[in-house]
């Protein structure tokens, strides 16, 4: 299946996903791991477009989501570059395009090891609540124990 | 905003439903009434979008889903042959063009009058079971009403 640049761009304004999940993680120098991955999920009758599209993009995994429903799921730093290169060339016509450019400066900021400081991690929590698929409570929660408001 | 025929066809490949209703209709020779649409759903944010699909297809209503979602649904046998005629120029690529044929063959039949009549209604019934869209139950009633299995 041979996938036009501008079929994906239409299939991920419906069906993709920017996402920045942050969590706990002992081993990490500020106690948290952030971890944006890029997601697409269908119904196992459609898996074959999953694959064509890790095709398109040269990388991803596909696997089970939940029940009938299957991933592709990016997560890798270098292989998240090119999909947001590829979003900037050919721009989102959903206001998915907003979480893109916060989803791009994230990924950014992990790129200069920013996440590693905490006031990288700060601000990184702050954009990804501005997110419209971030979990907000875990997110706000994490922002009190970082500026130190937890009780 | 312009929209390239391939962000059209990814985007319903993610968010369009191509759906047959049937509803009792006394005022139908049949008793039933075959109502064919075609919508794609938003969140309100995205609502331009509508609007764009509107304009590529040169017709349909954008209209509230349901709380915060909206709708364009295109009814019209015309317009619904508009958009089955752009779809068979440029495939789905997801299992939503199996529907498409089915609903394509529903469209084709209502053109020739056969709704109207007790056989092509149950043919059509049949076909719109075979649907993914289709509200099953309340189909296999009125195939039961139409053969005559009803108790």
């Amino acid at each position: 299946m041979e996938l036009h640049p501008e079929w994906v761009v239409g299939f991920v304004d419906g069906e993709g996903c920017f996402y920045v999940g942050v969590n706990k993680n002992k081993t990490m120098s500020v106690g948290y791991q952030v971890l944006p991955e890029f997601r697409v999920v269908q119904h196992q009758r459609d898996i074959q477009v999953l694959y064509a599209l890790k095709r398109f993009f040269g990388c991803g995994t596909v696997r089970r989501n939940h029940e009938d429903r299957y991933e592709l799921r990016i997560r890798k730093i270098e292989c998240l570059k090119k999909v947001v290169e590829f979003f900037q060339k050919h721009p989102l016509k959903t206001k998915k395009n907003v979480d893109l450019k916060k989803f791009s400066k994230i990924i950014k900021m992990m790129e200069e090891g920013r996440h590693l400081t905490k006031e990288g991690l700060i601000e990184i929590v702050q954009i990804a609540l501005e997110m419209n698929t971030g979990k907000r409570d875990n997110l706000r929660r994490i922002l009190d124990d970082l500026t130190g408001k937890a009780g």
